[in-house]
């Protein structure tokens, strides 16, 4: 069964091909920030303001420790003092073009004291202009990653990004969704931790290849001044769901976490409009449309 | 005693003040947007986007029915089912020029079956670019207005700014501080109701001959695209204090409140840069360190 280091190491490297395919693709370089975590452990922040990425984050981290207490409530395991060992990648990429998607990713590893562990992850996508192909062909590949490993896991994971991307107070989705999942410990479904490990790294060499189809079908479209008005808006909502609803955002901030790493998944630039209301019919007014749960971009 | 409607009335006229003080010194109008609340009441938002506030919301609400039991826990009053009424004036002023400070207000009544009732309130200012001797004149209105009722509330109330106007994530507080007070019961400190209510005036009304004379004194500065660069940067962290620790607006956004209205304080535009660090020196650098606690602006 893997070990945390072939976890760890995996995960590196994940983070390198993922910074080589960007960067081939965008022109540009990543610039490198290390970081070391005064309780234990650190990452690897690689940051790109690009040609076509306009703002990106990839970062990897392996962190240890002692369980802080407010963590050991989140994660609903009790009071126990515990080490703990936590590893992954994340990665947020904001585009210049309006009809670029934004994109989301994460890949996580975490461990406690005692041989518990377990794996999560998942990717989402929030384009500013909803393409109905689009958003289905990106579907399609979330589920042919999941599907390799139990029919269940698309239909399944889709949901819980369906209820976790999701703005109360706005009634909208953060996007057209995609997969999210936690807490898969060994045994789940009938999966040993070898098999959960492969389906976790399936799901993160998924995002390269899936993000370069849509920026290169869309990166060379020429966008008005109007596009660019709305991406701002969307990209507000973009901040309003991070810092507003997403749990790992809030615990990071509230719990002393490294806030340079928490918001590298902050836009270049957003904007807010008291009470803007799209057109009817127009392209912007059809998007809100779509942004709602249970759209089954594919069956 | 003053009874609910005359506070109200006096918070609309408060409102109509200031509207037409801020619209003749920008040459711009207001829009007014009227709303009800389903469950009873409503408001007046109003909204400038203009020649030198390139974004503002001046909003008055007058909102009643039964005390929602998400909002009787957050005001530690037990769980009896009880009505409200709950009215004030509420401010947010993003300039044009990164030279002008943003500025905050909010004054409020509160009432509860029974006749518990309170004031709340407070003017609080966020320069981009500290300026020492304005940020000490700002703190002397305070003093002034607050001085005229009790020796101690200045140094209480800008204590109170000091500790809410905070980012625990950033290390830093949002702007120069100002005042912030709540639960001001008749009573309080041998003020009656009249005296608090008059106390609660006195800061609505030091609200725009402040403004405007910061206003005055620096929309015409020349300022440079570097400048305009670390107002994005700054109004950034403004979204993150609303949108992260704000309690009024973490309360509205999970309760069901009015989005639009709790959302009017958000920048036109704001940017996120990964790690930036002023130049050693610099303006910047100046005023980040002079964005901290007990800054004592006036004794």
């Amino acid at each position: 069964m893997p070990q945390k280091d072939t976890i760890t190491n995996y995960f590196k490297s994940l983070q390198d091909n993922i910074c080589q395919a960007l960067s081939a693709a965008d022109g540009s370089t990543f610039v490198e920030d290390s970081w070391k975590r005064p309780g234990g452990g650190g990452g690897r922040a690689r940051v790109i303001r690009g040609q076509h990425i306009e703002k990106g984050g990839v970062n990897f981290s392996a962190v240890h420790g002692v369980l802080p207490p407010a963590a050991a409530r989140s994660l609903r395991i009790g009071e126990l003092e515990t080490s703990f060992y936590a590893t992954g990648v994340s990665i947020v990429l904001h585009p210049r073009n309006p009809l670029v998607p934004i994109i989301h990713m994460n890949v996580r590893y975490f461990e406690l004291d005692g041989g518990r562990c377990w794996f999560g992850g998942g990717i989402d996508l929030t384009p500013h202009y909803i393409d109905r192909d689009q958003a289905q062909w990106f579907h399609e590949q979330l589920k042919t990653s999941c599907d390799r490993f139990h029919p269940d896991f698309y239909p399944r994971f889709t949901a819980e990004a369906d209820d976790y991307f999701y703005l109360p107070h706005r009634k909208e989705t953060r996007g057209v969704g995609g997969i999210f999942y936690d807490r898969l410990e060994p045994g789940y479904e009938g999966l040993d931790k070898q098999q959960l490990f492969e389906f976790t790294a399936a799901i993160g060499e998924t995002f390269a290849p899936t993000y370069l189809q849509l920026l290169d079908w869309n990166k060379d479209k020429t966008y008005t001044e109007r596009q660019q008005e709305w991406q701002q808006l969307r990209r507000g909502r973009y901040v309003e769901f991070n810092l507003v609803w997403d749990r790992g955002t809030k615990f990071g901030l509230t719990t002393n976490g490294r806030t340079e790493s928490i918001l590298m998944s902050l836009p270049p630039m957003a904007g807010w409009e008291y009470d803007f209301q799209p057109k009817e019919g127009s392209a912007e007014a059809e998007t809100l449309e779509m942004l709602r749960k249970n759209m089954k971009w594919v069956e």
